[in-house]
């Protein structure tokens, strides 16, 4: 039987809509967990459980507010809360206590969710880790920067959680803990009140344990139409299989799991074809770490300017590049952007989603190197969704996803092939 | 003889870099101008002359640190500052004290300039007036958002202050007040602690009483190159007059002097050809407004649920219509901008620049209505760089501003041509 504290929103959401469930007793199986779990998880950076309890028992006591009645979410800690701290995992902002809720925060409560509480983060959402550990196995990191929402999500504290991406943020940790992991189309998500990194690229993303909850969660928060899981899809799907140009940084083991679910999707009716970058994408990850680094630099200048001995050498290293690059090959990168999603557009007119890595492979070991990013940079800087499931194990028996690209604005058929892609595949 | 206070920011900072004057007495005669005039025009919100004037002394006792060396800037009331309250203009955020300085705020700093204080600002960058009057003619509005800070830079009380505009809210003002208002190519100047209103909309702009003044600016903000305007252009610029499809919303005056410009400028030389927004961009106004009411009920949904009873009549009514537009609407205005942008772009393969009212005419009587944004709001969804030039005054003696548009990155030559057109007409 399953835990309670096991159950997907989706499903809890149901039943607590039904009455078959209370919020507050999802909400206790949750906090029970975390008080078992998180010692060593570390997933939770900040929680009120008498103020969770009190909602959670409000909600029971009201009508329905909106789909997500009674469902607690996880918040990415740099994501602003008028009633809990809001940190970055800097200890420049140790205690600091925002005024108002971020957009995505209030609109969770809009649509009846409960905030469970804070999840760790990397500092300012880039490279020096928090303290969250990868719940498959302590010594692994969850990968970053969407730390703890991953690793609480994969871990059963919580059915849902907010992440931010800007290289491979939510992607990639979803990947290390074995969760499903969706980056919606850039700015699918106000970004109200979330701590920027890089403002061109930061989008705020989920994490749950199925796509149907990530596809919940992209409902009530933003209104994307919910994707018909149920039906057979009309047709199967023109899938372009992507190594991308940096094929060769995927681990053995992903190279030969993503070919043979290519098969896989073939032998299940898919029109399979290879997309290549092609001189049209070349400059791509040279473009995004432009556009990261100058615009880091900037919207970190407060802290630099007042605080850097507070700041980790890590992104003291980033700041500090990004004020090397001209003004002028910023502006190439913005052009080129523009040029690189008209191409995406053309890719996607012939084919309905792409296939290709979530991470080059399973978690790192130690907790001081959350990842690479490599296989998820394009796809943020294109402002695509993405979506990774977690079907893969390594040979270390950790987990591998699977990355599903879709076209901009089309998250709900993205979300849908991802879905079909899992039981397929699953 | 001109005053102290009058000296334009660029004239400013050369004096101040060459020793020829102090950022003391620079800062002095402001808060002087400030203390005479402030008590009827109310550009103000929050100031510290103690802190202005310490921070003035720092600066005449050290190497010069940046462009702005010396040089006070005023700061809209929507963009967080360290050291001064943060209002928005809402009685939800009476003495909000945020804990950093917003980017634009820091780079200010970092380029050696001084934070004169906060200025008026409509409620969150919205219709709802904020005590700001029309140093122009008391009785007027001063145009909004960027109420306070067109208001001082205008009556001298600074040479440069911060707006931000999200339909029409620098370059409005700035016609009405008489001034130089510039909005730089769109995400220009980082946005990272200014409280969005509409985020894919939103650009952080600048006011001064020069095209050298607003250039000056943004280089000391974003790196964007000098303009040369000392030397003549090596040709005459290809001009596209552009009456909108709102023509018929232009005041008379306006029509007449508009028209009129473009003959002039032909007479210097310009090729002149009639720009029309054709097929193409017929529905650029619609999904502006669907962007700006959408995006705006979410990142306000935390003081729309929390504060209500504290929000303006006008922004209540703008988040509810927000909250009527279908998710598909708003991704079909964002498509759509896609492709109004890639037309836009073709539109400047040959024209240099396009010559089109500021706002229909000269500012309203009264200080209830801020004035009309149907001339600015196309170019700011297109993103492309803007700067009003006060040539013109209407028969009731109020200036009237007209407005120079350019290609997308194309900042530093936009405001070449503007000061070209300037020097032609002025």
């Amino acid at each position: 039987m399953t835990a309670l504290y096991e159950l997907g929103a989706a499903r809890a959401a149901r039943m607590i809509a039904r009455g078959h469930l209370t919020a507050e007793a999802f909400a206790s199986a949750c906090l029970e967990r975390i008080a078992a779990r998180d010692p060593d998880v570390r997933a939770w950076v900040a929680r009120d459980a008498d103020l969770v309890l009190a909602q959670a028992r409000a909600s029971d006591r009201s009508p329905a507010r909106g789909p997500l009645h009674g469902v607690p979410v996880g918040v990415k800690d740099v994501i602003d809360t008028a009633d809990l701290p809001t940190e970055y995992n800097s200890p420049i902002y140790r205690g600091h206590q925002p005024k108002a809720d971020a957009a995505c925060v209030a609109l969770i409560k809009r649509a009846g969710g409960i905030v469970l509480g804070k999840t760790a983060t990397t500092e300012f959402a880039y490279q020096h880790p928090g303290p969250a550990r990868n719940p498959r196995n302590l010594g692994h990191t969850p990968g970053g920067s969407s730390s703890g929402s991953a690793a609480a999500v994969a871990d059963g504290m919580v059915p849902l959680a907010l992440g931010t991406q800007t290289g491979g943020s939510v992607i990639r940790p979803a990947s290390f803990c074995g969760i499903v992991g969706y980056k919606p189309s850039f700015g699918t998500v106000n970004r109200a009140g979330m701590k920027f990194l890089a403002e061109s690229l930061d989008t705020v993303g989920m994490m749950g344990r199925a796509v149907e909850d990530v596809a919940l969660l992209v409902h009530a928060l933003a209104g994307v139409a919910l994707p018909d899981l149920e039906s057979k899809p009309p047709r199967a799907p023109r899938v372009g299989l992507c190594r991308t140009p940096r094929w060769n940084e995927a681990h053995e083991v992903t190279r030969s799991l993503i070919e043979r679910a290519a098969n896989s999707l073939e032998r299940a009716g898919a029109q399979l074809t290879d997309f290549d970058y092609g001189p049209e994408l070349a400059g791509i990850y040279d473009d995004h770490e432009v556009i990261m680094h100058h615009e880091c630099a900037r919207a970190l200048e407060w802290e630099y300017a007042n605080k850097r001995e507070l700041l980790s050498a890590s992104i003291i290293g980033h700041i500090e590049k990004g004020w090397t690059i001209p003004r002028a090959r910023y502006e190439e990168a913005m052009l080129n952007g523009m040029c690189y999603r008209a191409r995406i557009r053309e890719v996607f007119a012939s084919c309905d989603f792409l296939l290709t890595p979530s991470a080059p492979g399973e978690a790192p070991q130690g907790l001081a190197n959350t990842g690479n990013s490599v296989f998820n940079r394009t796809w943020t800087f294109l402002g695509v969704p993405c979506v990774t499931l977690p079907l893969f194990t390594s040979p270390a028996g950790l987990p591998v996803g699977i990355q599903i690209v879709g076209p901009y604005m089309g998250d709900t058929r993205t979300l849908r092939w991802a879905e079909w892609v899992r039981q397929v595949l699953g």
